[in-house]
């Protein structure tokens, strides 16, 4: 099969074999894959990944141990956990010290036609629900993560900074609980796009400091990191949602003087996702600027790279 | 009167006047007053503080709305806050954005034979409490405030990263409510000291990576809030409770990866200080290294800037 890998030569289109299931694995044939930040992170080096790249994925289930899976719709999680050690027995089993994670350490990831995944990782797609909405079921999960570790209201004041595809995403995840948000970005295309939604935007500058009760610091960059600290009122929090590479600095005494919390984010819960998706609740599919061929795969990775760009898609068959 | 002053050409010991108490206002002849590293970091041009340094003091009051006050010991809390805001109403007047701060900010503190302060900021000293152990009120009441922030118990894994005044403080501080941390630092002689108190004790280099339920960050250097970030577990905590004066960096993936909270910490609640120093639960003159006349003060604060020097005290009179 054809297959996106990164290899000590950067990124390469390749021909390699259909992965084998394990026992409590099933293959999944990848219908479309979407093109996350971490994927250009990790084309660039970060995580020293070797393999298939691609995390966010829509197939259909083709062998299982249970034949009744077979010809399923599916979804899957991407940390592969141990169900053996302390974090996993705590419920932790995305912490898991001895976990693979899909197209990102140590396991092939689904830009390519095929992946295995573990039975206990995969979720199936509702039927209502089309293949290009159900791609963004991983990072809308990663969205929901927020709402699973504070505790946020209509009643709070709350910024999210950064109008990229993460930004929009959360801000539309907050939005389904009846949260409302400023979306805080300069690109007046992406804002304009929240805007349709119902969403308040403005520009970062605008925004008072010290004003927030919660920021949620979803650009990326170290500046959107001490901006977060700047808005975020005393005792209130900052979540970090933007998976960072390289070194942060920032000035630190406020967090100690304002007695400001940080709490990291990272993957969430399906279940929420896929349900705010098939109520319609959740429309994703407004971020897509374009789709490729698994067979120009390299092309749509520069592409998503580019400035400005929101989701880019791999449509496998 | 005499007080030691940060002016515009660096620290000097002048004559001043005594201050007037304002409406509401006690005024507060000084016993001891505490050297702390926040007031050396303030030498150095942190704040950009001008006025008398100090913040930690015991002292007697003279002149009083109430004269029944007068000849009360009294230890005080040193934001004043201005009682009107939104945050005052929170009962968050400790963050008060109209506040003064005791020799921090916008308010001559106490390394001075007097100073004022509003009577609300006031705390009566237990009479079985001695001058030198009451002045330790203001640091052990920041260390309780991590207490108020988080719930910890005698069941968690908790390692106090400084074997400084500060850490010291703070493990002392857990101990009192039968939390068991470990005290890492490098130091033989401190860590000797705290032994002595029943405290466990480390060489950081010897604590396990990611195995801790809470690191409290109490070295103020960014390497050590580095290292807080790697010994915590995910899901874990990390309080920082040193004020850091500069650019802090770190590398920020593991928080994101590990979801790991980062909490600011700062000036707590005087009643627990208190009554722990009354019921000798606590005993921080274990920690006092010399002591200094008034007039000596320039020389005094050279000594605690010295590696290795525990608290110096200021005697008043």
């Amino acid at each position: 099969m054809r297959a996106l890998c990164q290899t000590e030569s950067g990124i390469q289109l390749r021909d390699i074999e259909v992965p084998e299931p394990g026992p409590g694995e099933a293959l999944v044939q990848i219908a479309f894959a979407g093109i996350c930040s971490t994927d250009l992170e990790i084309a660039r080096g970060y995580m020293g990944f070797r393999g298939v790249l691609g995390h966010e994925f829509v197939g259909v289930v083709v062998a299982a141990p249970e034949p009744a899976l077979q010809g399923t719709r599916v979804v899957g999680e991407i940390n592969l956990n141990c169900g053996r050690c302390a974090l996993c027995a705590r419920g932790l089993g995305r912490h898991c010290p001895n976990r693979s994670v899909l197209g990102i350490a140590g396991k092939d990831g689904c830009f390519a036609e095929y992946i295995t995944l573990p039975l206990g990782n995969l979720h199936r797609v509702p039927d209502g629900l089309c293949d290009r909405a159900a791609c963004f079921t991983e990072p809308i999960a990663a969205c929901f993560e927020i709402l699973e570790q504070l505790t946020l209201t209509k009643d709070h004041r709350i910024a999210v900074l950064g109008d990229g595809k993460l930004g929009l995403l959360v801000a539309m995840v907050l939005a389904t609980r009846g949260i409302d948000p400023v979306l805080a970005g300069k690109h007046e295309r992406k804002l304009a796009l929240a805007r349709a939604r119902g969403l308040r935007t403005a520009h970062p500058a605008e925004l008072e400091a010290k004003s927030f009760d919660f920021v949620i610091e979803a650009t990326g960059s170290p500046s959107g990191m001490q901006r977060a600290v700047e808005l975020v009122r005393p005792r209130g929090s900052v979540v970090l949602k933007s998976t960072y590479h390289g070194p942060l600095t920032l000035d630190a005494a406020p967090i100690v003087i304002d007695e400001i919390t940080i709490v990291g984010s990272r993957c969430g819960p399906f279940p929420p996702a896929l349900e705010g998706l098939e109520a319609r609740r959740l429309e994703p599919q407004l971020l897509i600027d374009e789709e490729f061929a698994l067979a120009d795969a390299e092309r749509a990775l520069q592409r998503a790279a580019e400035p400005g760009v929101l989701k880019v898609l791999l449509q496998m068959r």
